[in-house]
């Protein structure tokens, strides 16, 4: 089976919202009028950002769900996407389970694929999503001294599930499938960045751990902040709780919520008038959220403990280009 | 130096034409009112598009070339793209040699780079690129039996100067520079594609070969056509005429020119009565265009001598998955 069988077989269906879909040279979009369009760009590569022997349609799943992600913290609604692939071999099995993870994504959040190309190379995945923003999308940069510094959901499942994966710490198997799946189909939170639409003052989320995520949004809007471990340490999911004193003497939660990455929840800021507001957002979309600090003049990110000391930390993000 | 710093140094530039460029979640694009966006996505993986040895800023401009073809064949005035690059480790003059190779062509067709991604693993760049049409966006569908089948410019040269690269023909050294720059720095028809909107019937950019991208065209409209072998042979350029008995004894060079790929030049149709039109779109964008057959009701794609008699080739396209 050739190169275009293949897209055939396995991604083309009819466009719904694209005025043509897959399978022309250009596929073709019409947003609505008075609308922008938020662009955002993913590349997964193997070895790298998952396992070679990862489940397909968890691949396909989280191939997309990084990108869903850019787009909730954008604020921004789910449109479309385009998906190149390269790929070791054909292998039917393998592109089936693929093309079901993610389009079952895609469908969920009524996101459309509107092309890509696909070639033989070492695996990579890179998908281009577009969403349609109203006007006040949300961006890194309007973060002001004084607004409230709030997480969604939970941080650190994803980098516990990789610990135990790579067999630093043993987890029980119940948790280990529950953190994994975490790990691997992490949920975007679309429906909270929508909400938070002329509340939030600015949001990301946050994919290569908490101090190098929110450290973009501080910089971008020449400010800087205060957060609390004891908020922070509220963020790991109950169950967890007991087992970081195994991986590294205690320090191992905190820096797993810090510098962990892989968490795709949003991290954003507000001000205080807008708490009622926030917490109708968190509300309309089922979302947690956890107030960890505040936003204040003087540059940089501190972590202080219940006594107001700073915690020293190795204060940095995950790096895609660092050596270990 | 860290993958932030990498990006903000080689690819940052301050937004033109899109209202939020490199650096946040999302890049944000306003369509004019009435256009529609054209998107399209190509990757370009190493050791299968181009040689590991390739100069940088060649490949630079060849990533972004073979992306906006696809929005010449579309007659999509380009508008930016986003690039997803995973680089096997952080090189300095290669960066900037292959961004002032893609960033030079886009400046040239006011295409502005808004966003990406760069990550550590194969060699492995992928664009998506955005163009707006204007309601008459040339598609692959629209041939009818009747119309005339053209090429854009030369073919040919792309797969002579691979073939000199791999050592299998020689050529003379202003002729490999010539051919070669032709490989590696094609020159995509936008001009052309913007000209043909609202003449041609039906467009596609030929990236494969002739007769993989012309029988796309034949396919999605189904219908059929006859090219005669004459015509096609004046698309090759008179120079490299009497260098093809060297390669494989006369029928190489029709045999590059139906199946050799990377020529991004425009096959397209259009009724006999635009005749005029299609030359004066020719001439507007200062790009030869040769008539090398007829669609017809027939399906199938066929090329017959100066007798009528139908050539037998083994009429397939360049498959990326096919084994050699």
């Amino acid at each position: 089976m050739g190169e275009f069988d293949l897209i055939a077989r396995h991604f083309t269906r009819k466009p719904k919202r694209a005025l043509l879909g897959v399978g022309d040279d250009c596929a073709l979009l019409q947003p609505r009028p008075g609308t922008q369009l938020a662009i955002s760009s993913d590349m997964l590569v193997s070895g790298r950002h998952f396992f070679d022997d990862v489940d397909p349609a968890s691949l396909g799943h989280k191939a997309l769900a990084v990108n869903l992600s850019d787009l909730a913290a954008c604020g921004a609604r789910p449109l479309a996407f385009t998906l190149a692939l390269a790929l070791p071999a054909i292998d039917d099995a393998w592109l089936s389970a693929f093309a079901q993870g993610l389009l079952a994504l895609a469908d969920a959040h009524g996101c459309e694929l509107i092309g890509g190309d696909t070639t033989r190379g070492p695996l990579n995945i890179c998908i281009t999503i577009f969403g349609e923003t109203d006007g006040r999308a949300l961006l890194r940069s309007g973060a002001q001294a004084g607004d409230d510094v709030y997480i969604s959901g939970h941080l650190g499942d994803a980098h516990l599930a990789l610990l135990a994966l790579q067999g630093q710490l043993h987890l029980p198997a119940d948790l280990l499938a529950q953190t994994r799946r975490r790990l691997e189909r992490p949920e975007p939170r679309v429906a909270l960045g929508l909400g938070l639409r002329g509340v939030a003052s600015a949001a990301i989320d946050v994919s290569d751990g908490l101090i190098g995520d929110l450290g973009h949004v501080l910089e971008d809007s020449g400010v800087g902040a205060t957060v609390h471990a004891d908020c922070l340490m509220t963020l790991l999911q109950a169950r967890t709780h007991r087992l970081w004193p195994q991986c590294s003497a205690g320090a191992g939660a905190l820096n797993s919520i810090l510098s962990g990455g892989d968490d795709y929840e949003l991290a954003f800021t507000a001000p205080q008038s807008a708490r009622g507001q926030v917490l109708h957002a968190a509300r309309g979309s089922n979302t947690p959220v956890t107030c960890i600090g505040r936003v204040e003049a003087e540059a940089g990110l501190r972590v202080i403990d219940e006594n107001g000391q700073i915690l020293s930390h190795k204060l940095r993000a995950f790096d895609h280009f660092d050596t270990p």
